[in-house]
């Protein structure tokens, strides 16, 4: 995958550091600069490349368009004892993601659960950050977040849902945890990536072109196809995936 | 479906009143052998006929076989101001369920959520009934259950999961509400069951023989194969219903 290049390697450590100084440049604190480069760097040691540091540019652009606060008020602006809606006032996901992560876990272990929901915020890297936090605290982590529209519903044509993630973790005792980070859809769109750059075929039951009709040729997702649910097909539970009655 | 018998039917009162004389019969009090009537009423009335007034025979083995407490103590045994545990006592699940279901609510409308989980049950109808009740008073409802192992995870030949369902509902504000009911399997076991009943052929992806073959013929779920997970096919990402990391 590196062609001609040579491969370089660097420690996280130093990748981290690197990430944390490109936030501090567009003018984020160096507290939330750090908590950011730690959702990315958490991404890549789970052997999540397609969310972690080589996700940098796309912050980095978004940051460079003005299209993210590097300064936001983020307050709570409604709230009960076991649920809070959290106003990101358009921060970065990274950062405003771990924030109402904090205040659910606060609130799980005042109150024995806690949800939060945001708005005003964006990306927010892998959603598996998230509850590997909770474990930390010997709590049961969820998070799930909309995306952009790239699923069509079972038999139809058209992007019409996100990939939707969802990712739950709880402790096992004296097993090891359990820890789910999975899209809704039948794979990640990180993988049809990985077919195209790979100039690959995929298998039938990930995307659909953009007449609706199956393909196994990763081109046909960039040309105006979508991608499939969980399940796929009828007969595999793809209307489970899609979550509409 | 009837074979050479006659089509009998019945109102949906009518089975409810049959239902409630039936379990008040083994010593239920009539408020509770209602409140079980009703969440088999709910489900023919949903369309869900293998959980509804058919079931009934198997409450009435169990009944009879005084594997049910018909006068059950419930009680919560832990609590905090959003989450609960109840002990139902080993009485009829169709009258523990909606005890509990009535602590989260309550708790999720003074606290903002409610979670509450149940031991000493057994089977609750259909998962449904639960977030409809919650609908009912403007909340999300949220039903999920282990069963007894009937799937196989990915890849396995062997019964190691349950069905386990999963029931949400949520307000649709001025929309109509999303009610979703779903096992995690590719198909719910019902539906193999009537493939049997009807003599027919399943789809591959519904279940496997015992050695682990894919099948079409749904006596080899009765012959000791297994069901599969939504999903199927690692390709249709069966590997994310097996929840397995």
């Amino acid at each position: 995958m590196t062609g001609d290049r040579e491969l370089y390697l660097f420690s996280s450590d130093y990748l981290k550091t690197f990430c944390t100084q490109v936030f501090i440049h567009f003018g984020i604190s160096e507290e939330d600069a750090r908590q950011a480069a730690d959702v990315l760097a958490k991404s890549d040691l789970r052997g999540i490349d397609s969310h972690g540091v080589a996700r940098l540019h796309t912050y980095f652009d978004m940051l460079a368009l003005g299209r993210i606060n590097p300064k936001p008020k983020i307050k709570i602006v409604r709230e009960k004892a076991s649920v809070a809606t959290v106003d990101g006032d358009n921060g970065l996901g990274l950062v405003v993601g771990p924030k109402a992560n904090e205040v659910a876990m606060e609130k799980a272990e005042k109150h024995g659960s806690g949800w939060v929901s945001v708005c005003n915020t964006n990306h927010f890297g892998i959603a598996g950050y998230y509850p590997l936090k909770a474990l930390e605290r010997d709590l049961i982590g969820w998070a799930m977040t909309n995306t952009t529209k790239l699923v069509a519903p079972l038999w139809g044509a058209e992007r019409m849902l996100g990939t939707n993630p969802i990712a739950i973790a709880f402790p096992g005792y004296e097993e090891p945890p359990i820890v789910i980070d999975m899209a809704t859809s039948a794979v990640a769109y990180g993988k049809i990536e990985i077919a195209l750059r790979k100039k690959e075929q995929i298998p039938k039951g990930w995307i659909i072109d953009k007449d609706g009709r199956d393909t196994t040729n990763p081109q046909d997702m960039i040309d105006g196809g979508a991608q499939l649910p969980l399940g796929s097909e009828r007969e595999m539970g793809g209307h489970k995936a899609s979550f509409r009655t």
